[in-house]
């Protein structure tokens, strides 16, 4: 077993705080990954709280992990010592089922398996990224470039995944209209994509001052949705919305920004019912859907595309000592726009 | 001026009674059309009753609507007196923004304008079907076959338009699995449309009476959704539902039985917000959409395929005298599937 330094919450109601578990052995499928940097997403604080489910504790969080391999099994084929890897929001699934078959792992018909708390496929707890080391199957590993910040590549794990995939999925690109909903860790990589992808972007948001960032991240338009002349000026206008925003918020009220025959893509998961008026989709023949990450070949593929295109998330990087405080900050919308943990500090 | 003989709700607080009202001359584009049958739909009582929205009063609702032509304008090129004609729900629109350019006049950019219950282009209120005559611009006109009983082909104007057009719009067809949701005036159009496209139909139905009847229309299966075991057999097996329900109802109850990249289709108009949980759309990357009535073109196309396939609607024709207790019963859910107004009783 592979003795591993981490931190974890004890149970929803403790801080995140120094823990040590055990990894399993290398097996012959399997490789581990020393990690360098791990992204702090929402959900690990959704997790944690228990706020979506009742979770497995003691839970490490983190699920945007970069770092080296420093171990192979002996019938792996894609990965050597030394290469530099990723592992996002899954670590198995079932592999055999319809859309594990399609390359769809995160919509596995028997259930993927969750980079933590999670139950693996022999029934043992998962433990992620906040922590020293981890033990994977290849199958779930990708392959990331040396020539992009590896700190900042961590982020491109969940957050860029998640707003790459439904950005292909609709195909959208040139002679789109994209509105980009919420503007933090999935957010700015919306921007990014949607704009490397030749989609004509605006940012909705509620703060102003959020505009010359937003403009720096590329994003043509900004609109500030309490100012009423701004919103009406946009009324009918957008081809997809993408909405990252994980917080409660009012969905019904960007339906009539979208075009007929428009699609509002949720990807954040706010925890209590949205609230759709049949109307506001049934006048224009509009949409609401929603996306889940990636599977694993699109997540190399969306890998592949940054190091090409030099995309990576802005990032702030933190002490693991900060974690709990950097916490209270991200819930504030208080950082731009991804904080990464040194793993180094731990 | 043309006197009209009608039935009309005075105020949303009052039933409908003999009423008698002014349609303008027939101008050069128009035709007159002197009604026979006129269909019965949900959206009459949402409208009378101020359900939707405040009304304009006097209303005479009524929007399936077929008869004869008596007379046409000096500039009409599609109709002739003597024919056989058909209006839905609307009677006019800008006719030259982008919708309407794209036959969409159901999304006309600048608003349609309502065959009842709304302004004409002069500021003028419109009156619907329950009438002996109507006056409308030959452009949202269709002309009807006489190969078809015209009584039960009134409510294919609203009921199967509705049904028709969302059905052609996502392509459903062979190899499709269809679920109908609801077994009313648009349910039992959906089904025989469905089959007709080609798709596996499956009614979902509360009442396990319903089975038979549903069958009869060419339903290839029947779920009682109060059945726990027939649900969970059904689970992530539909492409498409297609949810006709006007009644206020749990949305979500339904996502689970579609596929990855599953459509639930909206075309009834409840009055409350449908509670979407965001998870219920992100796993799987579903979407709920919705669709209103059609356009003039397919509404003629619609009309022709019924005709090609006989098919229109399964009636039970009422004296106008009885309609209200007509509303009565449909509230119910006691017609199949939809009554139509003998006009000749007015």
């Amino acid at each position: 077993m592979i003795q591993t330094k981490a931190y974890a919450a004890q149970s929803p109601e403790t801080d995140l705080a120094p823990w040590t578990f055990e990894h399993r052995e290398v097996g012959p499928h399997d490789v581990r990954i020393e990690i360098a940097y791990c992204g702090v997403c929402h959900s690990d604080l959704h997790q944690i709280k228990n706020e979506w489910f009742p979770g497995i504790f003691p839970m490490v969080p983190g699920h945007e992990i970069v770092g080296r391999i420093s171990q192979v099994g002996d019938h792996v084929k894609k990965f050597k010592v030394g290469d530099l890897a990723g592992v996002g929001c899954l670590v198995d699934s079932c592999q055999h089922c319809a859309n594990c078959q399609a390359d769809l792992e995160q919509y596995c018909l028997e259930g993927s398996t969750g980079t933590y708390n999670s139950l693996d496929r022999s029934g043992n707890p998962t433990y992620g990224g906040y922590s020293t080391t981890i033990v994977v199957r290849e199958e779930f590993v990708v392959s990331v470039s040396d020539k992009l910040d590896l700190a900042a590549v961590a982020p491109l794990l969940c957050a860029g995944i998640t707003t790459y995939s439904p950005l292909r999925h609709w195909k959208v690109g040139p002679g789109h209209k994209l509105a980009v909903l919420g503007l933090g860790g999935l957010g700015h990589m919306a921007v990014k994509f949607g704009v490397a992808f030749g989609a004509e972007v605006t940012v909705l948001s509620t703060s102003p001052d959020k505009e010359e960032a937003a403009k720096a991240l590329g994003a043509h338009h900004f609109v500030v949705t309490k100012d009423e002349a701004q919103v009406k000026a946009v009324q009918g206008s957008f081809d997809f919305i993408l909405d990252t925003v994980s917080a409660p918020h009012d969905v019904n009220q960007y339906l009539g920004l979208l075009k007929t025959d428009g699609t509002h893509i949720i990807v954040g998961l706010p925890t209590e019912p949205l609230q759709l008026p049949a109307f506001s989709v049934v006048m224009g023949r509009k949409s609401v859907a929603g996306s889940s990450i990636g599977g694993i070949k699109e997540t190399q593929e969306m890998l592949d595309f940054c190091a090409e295109h030099n995309i990576v998330s802005d990032i702030e990087l933190i002490n693991i000592k900060d974690i709990n405080e950097a916490y209270e900050r991200m819930v504030k919308g208080d950082v731009r726009y991804r904080f990464v943990i040194d793993i180094a500090t731990l």
